[in-house]
């Protein structure tokens, strides 16, 4: 990667800038434990994961799909025994994670202060608008950028539009985030550079099917390093 | 309305160009009928209301969340007697509508034809990012317009961001939508101009609180009667 050429960072939102699958994961030991008259915690987990897999084509990312999934999952796993007050919990989780306060990651305002002025910067996320517009919001980041794209899905597509977008080659834009299969594989496929920052926990369908040869950084901030 | 002026013109999608409503209506009489045993129709119709006005805050417009209201509607209106297969049954509902087929309203394609050339035209839409991404690419309009935006809230905010984007003065924009609530009153108030489309069935959510005195045309195509 020459980073001389770079002029456009663009930075992933969820588990780069800010905390989000650590949510999913709090929710679902609360959807294990639910379901364990019914499930042991690995057949409700793979239960869950083939649900969210199949329902990703109707449904999309997000909050409200996750709850529509769980719900799904609670009915098959429990043969239908699961009592409507434990539905009703579910739905209340949704409302919870969707008002969770946004916690910002270790080191991620000294990253973008430390960028600022050298790079133009964007961030891109993918999910449900509505979700991702109020963390944007409540991240208090949103003046930092020159854009913020809330998109469907990451794919090649989605990356060649956002690049030819800012009017730059490929190879002048650089993506950093935590997902092989959303921030990397689709980047390098459109003749972009790509930072791998790995979270403690990525989702299941977050994982890319190959290896991919990025620099991999394990704080956001040592980002700083690798541009210095 | 000087219409001499205007440079864009901005199409409101469900319920302007293709049928939304009706498949939520659709969706709202089988739940009914899903519930009778425990509520009547006006009952059940005043509950659901009041739950999608409560989780508009928590959860945004769209068939998501409208699923998961109308989940919370059945346990509180049967007292948790409804049974699980009829949850599951409004989740597959769910995916039924945001599966279901574009179907564009009379005269829309003859509008799209009739301006072409004479104004700029762009498609704004609120709702859910991945549904309404689905629809757009469905109806084979998308190169049609300028621009698609989709917003999470069509509030004055929004549409002055819009307006500013687009290069031009608000008086120079007209919005032409079925709905007073999000076409018409915020675009009135940063200074545009606004063309109502009433649609048969609209939104209790989406009727303005105050009558607005624009133009307002029994079809779409009549657009270009008032644009000649």
């Amino acid at each position: 990667m020459n980073l001389a050429d770079i002029e456009v960072i663009a930075f992933d939102c969820d588990d780069t800038l800010w905390l989000s699958e650590s949510f999913f994961v709090l929710t679902q030991d609360r959807f294990t434990a639910l379901l364990a008259p019914w499930c042991d915690a690995d057949q409700t987990a793979e239960r869950l994961i083939q649900r969210e897999r199949g329902n990703l084509a109707h449904f999309g990312y997000g909050v409200k799909g996750f709850a529509l999934s769980m719900i799904e999952t609670a009915i098959d796993a429990s043969e239908g025994a699961i009592p409507s007050s434990a539905i009703a919990q579910i739905v209340e989780w949704a409302r919870e994670m969707m008002a969770h306060p946004v916690e910002l990651l270790p080191g991620v305002i000294e990253t973008l202060d430390g960028v600022k002025g050298r790079f133009r910067e964007v961030a891109i996320t993918k999910g449900d608008l509505f979700h991702q517009e109020s963390k944007v919001a409540a991240s208090g980041l949103a003046e930092r950028f020159e854009a913020v794209h809330i998109v469907s899905e990451k794919d090649e597509r989605t990356y060649r539009g956002i690049i030819e977008g800012l009017g730059v080659e490929p190879d002048r834009f650089l993506m950093v985030g935590n997902s092989t299969a959303s921030d990397i594989e689709p980047v390098l496929a459109v003749g972009g550079h790509a930072v791998h920052v790995p979270h403690d926990l990525t989702w299941a369908l977050e994982h890319a099917e190959n290896a991919v040869d990025v620099p991999v950084i394990a704080r956001l901030d040592h980002l700083l390093d690798l541009l210095a």
